[in-house]
This record gives C-alpha cells, sequence and structure tokens, in this order.
C-alpha cells in the first residue's frame, strides 16, 4: 500500500478507543470483553482501508472480527470507513505490527487468520517479512484454535507460489486452492477488498488459499 | 489425448521389443538390466507422443526413462518419435495402465515419477482416475526411492488446484510451484510436451508443481 502521511491520524484514531482499541496487550486472554457477543474471533493481519473487515462483519454478525493495521495513515482511512458503516459491534479495529502478535492474543484466542494481498516483499533477501513466512506462521499458531485456519487471497503470482510451499512445509493442510477465485461459481460469501475489485476487474486472477493448521 | 485406432499399431509395437519392453511383471526389481549404464530411473506416467521422454533423455545421458502408456495407438507415436530420434540407449517405454505399477516395479525401483497434462477428469465421481489422486501418490511412494520425487505438469487449472490439496494432503511436501512456467527466467531445463508448446504459445498459463515424498 502506498502511504502518504495523513494530518491529524493519530488524533482522530485516539479519539475512537470504542473502535481502535488503545490497550491491546491488557486485553491479552480477554478478547471477548470488548465485543458485544462472546463469539469466535477471526483477525485481519494488514487490514488496509478495511473493506474486507466490514464486509465480513455485516454478512457475519455470529463473529468477531478484529482488523489489524500498523501504519496510523491507513488505519485512520480504515475508522472513517468504519464510522461511516454505522454500528457494528462485531468490529474492532488494532493498531500493532504483525511481529507483536503473541504478546496480544493469548493462545487459542483466535479463531483464524486472513491475509489480503499482502505486501510480497518481492526480494530474497525480505522473504522473512513476508506474511507467509514461517516467522508469521508460528505466531498465527501460537494463537489460534487447535485446526485453525489460514485465509489469504492475493493477485501476486510470486508471493502465492511462495506461499504454498511455505504454508505446506509449514506442516499446514491446504483446504482449498484457487487459482483464479472469480471464475468460481456461488461466490457470494467472497468479501472483495479494494485492491481485489481493481484487479479483477481487469480479468487478473485473484489466487486463494485456505490452510489449517 | 483424443485417441483414434492406428491399424497395425500393436504389431509395430511387438516388433520393436529392443524398445518397448514386453515383460514389464518379468523385470520387477531388475529394471536396470535393460539399460547400458546403471543409473537413477525416472517414469513418466502417461507419456502420450512422447516428446518429453525422448527430450529428457537426450538432455539427461546420466539419468534412465521409461516412458508408460497404456494405449497401443498412442504408444506406436511415441515408438515411431523414439525411432526417429536415433540411439538413446537411456530410454524405454512400456505399455502398461498406471493402476499396475506396484507389479511392474519393486520398492526404491524408482527415483522419481514424471506427469505432463494428465486426463483431468473433470466430475467428482471420477477423481480417483485423476494420476494425482492419493490412490496413485501410494502408488508412486511404494515404487520410488523415500524423498522420492513427483513432478508434475499441466495446463488444467482445476485440475492443478485438485492437485495441490491432494498432493499436500497425502503429506507430501511441495518444494516449488510455478502458476506461469513460462514467465520463470533460464528455463532451458524444461522439456516442453507436445501440448504445452500449443498451449504456451498461446500464451495460455502453464502450471507445475515438484512435490517430495
Amino acid at each position: 500500500m502506498r502511504l502518504r502521511k495523513v494530518k491529524g491520524a493519530s488524533e482522530t484514531i485516539a479519539a475512537h478507543p470504542e473502535i481502535v482499541i488503545p490497550n491491546g496487550e491488557e486485553l491479552k486472554g480477554n478478547w471477548q470483553s470488548v465485543f458485544e457477543k462472546e463469539q469466535p474471533i477471526y483477525i485481519e493481519v494488514g487490514m488496509g482501508k478495511g473493506q474486507f473487515m466490514i464486509g465480513m462483519a455485516k454478512q457475519n454478525p455470529h463473529l468477531n472480527f478484529i482488523g489489524i493495521e500498523k501504519f496510523d495513515s491507513v488505519m485512520v482511512r480504515a475508522l472513517e470507513k468504519v464510522l461511516e458503516a454505522g454500528e457494528l459491534p462485531n468490529l474492532k479495529l488494532l493498531k500493532i505490527d504483525a511481529e507483536d502478535l503473541t504478546d496480544i492474543f493469548a493462545e487459542n484466542e483466535v479463531e483464524g487468520v486472513y491475509l489480503n494481498f499482502s505486501d510480497p516483499w518481492p526480494k530474497p533477501r525480505h522473504a522473512k517479512r513476508r506474511l507467509t513466512h514461517e516467522n508469521f506462521l508460528t505466531r498465527y499458531e501460537q494463537i489460534t484454535v487447535p485446526n485453525g485456519y489460514l485465509r489469504f487471497k492475493t493477485d501476486n503470482r510470486l508471493l502465492f507460489e511462495y506461499s504454498l510451499v511455505s504454508v505446506t512445509g509449514y506442516g499446514m493442510k491446504l483446504e482449498d486452492v484457487a487459482l483464479d477465485l472469480h471464475q468460481r461459481e456461488a461466490l457470494d460469501w467472497n468479501i472483495m477488498t479494494e485492491y481485489e475489485e481493481k484487479f479483477s476487474a481487469k480479468g487478473q486472477p485473484i489466487y486463494r488459499l485456505e490452510a489449517q493448521f
């Protein structure tokens, strides 16, 4: 995601602690307390401007969602969208680095992890920064329930090739792989991200995998 | 592969026992004896008209190859090409059904298995006939060395999606995945099949996976 500095972003974020949860570490093991209903929690790591999380929260009122993003300038855009979307008691936002996930969530606290159009970090020497690198998989595994899910979409062929090798090499089971998601029938369950709308409109294939720890 | 009956196919095949090995079962455990040099044996299951096997045998004189095909009408085309190609002491052909692989080869007798543009058998009720179904994987595993390889190319998206799930579900490790093989650099190692030449010329992506037992 291209980053532009957004004036007053951190102030806007601080003004909405009911949506952008400020004290993540204190909530470790107690995340259900920030939601109206106690129900399975799914997180999106690197939610960008939040369209996916908002769509998922609307579509699945029986699930709780936490959208994670590390940049103020991006988080503030997501916050604005959540405010526009109106009451969504099953969606919260969290401004942390994905490296700190295990400081924020306790074991078994999360049902599954979503990754969408993550930064490809194409240079081999940056492979460790890819969100499907084993260093991140190990964090996801630590905070998810046994047999927890990872669901990952991207338009980036090289990142997807890498991710297939990485998640299966880690020992995860592929439950489903789509190599051109939008060719599938009955896709009403699929909430599109901003990127996905743009790329699939151009006819570029969207790759998706669903894997289980 | 579309099949046309070829007149005199079985007679032509029978006339060349030095290339199309007639007595597979008797050679079980003793396949090195049909080759000039004792060196690792790779097989292609469903070799079609043989272009891939001939290319591989030429490119890799330090390896032995056995091209397997069950239909006379296809085998005779491969045989003609092998005869045209001239002396290839490291290539033999074998007319058997893939279901019988374990009657023909002993444990550890094969180094790796190639599958190229295998029949997709698109109907779910035919899934068991796909050459990447676990029923076949278990046969390949039985005849290959520990950590033996499966290398599979196809242009069929659905078969490739299925195969990724199937081989990793079987417990194989993905060593490499290419979702558009011909976009890769330094592809001189890649021997193209007849289908591959046709499809990649049209700009259609060729999928490839390399997995290890």
